[in-house]
């Protein structure tokens, strides 16, 4: 079946039935909830702490391809990019708006497989879609508005690292880029890596109780790995007007990458993007009690350095370390 | 210059400067905000009142045609529709997060008009644009998120509406389809009835001091006019399960689309769509009062009827009205 012959009210009213059995009627969120979908706006009971708020695209053709992806994925994936940046500044999620623009000619059966995929990792995060729309494309795009909440009387930001502190990363790196290159280069790995590297590049999960974890224990700086470590280090550097000098050698590389990649690993961990780990700074002391909490591993990969913003990159002798391309940029070549 | 030419991080800091230097610093909203654009996400201090948020999206081909709608336009209309929502729930308007997606060859001159036309809404409606996105895409889209609040413990809702209501509706009706009629079948229309179709079209004015006035006065169902007329208040009748009795003799059609349209007029008025104008219930007395403390016209068109939800369109004389369209539906043809 076609959206076009389910039509505009008859897709929301199927999309609202799937998100109202999915939903979690008893969780935080949900219980401040006055109004979900079918009214003008969304409405809820709110409260005196910091609230949060991020947007993200997940766009056919840019973001993912129907070809490779599967529209579950396209679910999981648009929702977990979202959450992601909410780990980073040590939030909890509440409530999600689903803007979903998609050709008339679309399938039914897709679009309900993504409202599957996203009601999974929304369950799994405490989240209640409250509010959408739906728009006539030529393509399919999601654009998620993910509100939080934190706490705390504080936030982990970009600006928040003080020369001396470590650099940690959360988790390793590299999988999903490496996962994206096997099949746009159509490459031949391993079933054991190659399924790894699929789930990292469809299913990444949002480093959300690490980042609460972080937040609660006085980490001050964050950001979550998405347009590459180098680019996303290089943020924090630019906000808190500092360097970094990071060891390539220290840096976790996953091991399937290590294994279908071989050299080129390294690269890829570096500037691949969509990891959504946490990168974050802080005292050696907090770090090494972090490492010792938390289920996730944690790695130090460097220090944050005073003088000239930006990232240098050594290797374990100190001696420089040239990486070709630093991160992603929509708009260019 | 092209948006390539600049790249994804140089678009995002000329745009952060034009929205840094357009908001006001005193805004209550503005004021209570700890992290706009720059971070993970955004995040601000927040309160113990009813919330709400909405998304709409405007894209390229669907919601406005480049040859046709100023970009400028374009940028006040995506955030006026989106603020119709909140005036629809009586509501108080405070953050957007604005996620645009576009193609690398766009114009950087059209999209930093597209923001001005925005941030001259925002500035008008006390907005203050928090978080965003930015996206490749092969057409441009607009989905934007505006968060707002509610003084009062109740709310204008669709569901609120009681057999024996009078329904009014604010302002008159039919100039923005009027105006997009003008421009697709490129109509010969007088300068000064053109002028106010385009405007109508181009510059709708979300009713927010209404939709509180309303609330305020014990109203207590509405929906903003985004689908027609009576597409919308049957969104009302669906939802309060009941039905209206339209005299479409009263329907107040704007006095250009008299002019321009002639016979025409009063079908394009029920069902033309894009007016924003506020659809509500509530008693003869409450509703009498309305008109008289709001500037706005406020005109009586009908009574909610018990029985079978719907609508039912009758003339002056009670004879039953025809209307061929009833509102907009994306994905039909």
């Amino acid at each position: 079946v076609k959206v076009a012959e389910l039509g505009e009210f008859g897709l929301i009213s199927l999309l609202q039935d799937m998100i109202s059995r999915a939903e979690d009627k008893a969780s935080p969120a949900r219980r401040k909830l006055i109004i979900g979908i079918g009214d003008d706006t969304a409405a809820w009971h709110g409260e005196p702490t910091i609230q949060l708020a991020t947007v993200d695209a997940f766009i056919q053709g840019v973001h993912f391809l129907p070809d490779i992806t599967p529209w579950h994925a396209v679910g999981w994936k648009s929702l977990a990019v979202n959450l992601s940046d909410i780990a980073a500044m040590g939030g909890r999620p509440s409530y999600a708006l689903v803007s979903l623009a998609l050709p008339a000619a679309s399938e039914v059966e897709n679009i309900t497989e993504l409202y599957r995929g996203m009601l999974e990792l929304a369950g799994k995060s405490g989240v209640s879609i409250i509010g959408g729309n739906l728009s006539l494309a030529s393509e399919v795009a999601l654009h998620i508005t993910v509100l939080g909440s934190v706490m705390w009387e504080n936030l982990l930001t970009r600006s928040g690292a003080k020369a001396g502190d470590e650099i940690a990363v959360t988790g390793c790196l590299g999988a999903a880029t490496a996962g994206y290159r096997m099949f746009a280069e159509k490459l031949t790995i391993d079933a054991e890596s190659a399924a790894a590297l699929k789930g990292a590049l469809f299913y990444p999960c949002p480093r959300l109780s690490e980042g609460q974890a972080l937040l609660a224990r006085g980490i001050k700086a964050a950001i979550d790995v998405s347009d590459g470590l180098v680019a996303d280090l290089g943020h924090i550097c630019e906000m808190s007007r500092l360097g970094a000098r990071v060891n390539v050698d220290a840096v976790p590389i996953h091991p399937a990458v290590r294994v279908a990649f071989g050299d080129r690993a390294l690269a890829i961990a570096l500037a691949g993007g969509e990891d959504y780990e946490l990168v974050f700074t802080g005292s050696a002391e907090v770090i090494a009690y972090l490492k010792q909490i938390l289920s996730t591993p944690v790695t130090v990969i460097g220090e944050m350095t005073p003088g000239e913003a930006g990232v240098k990159l050594v290797d374990r002798e100190g001696n420089p370390f040239e990486l070709a391309h630093r991160g992603w940029d929509h708009f260019e070549d």
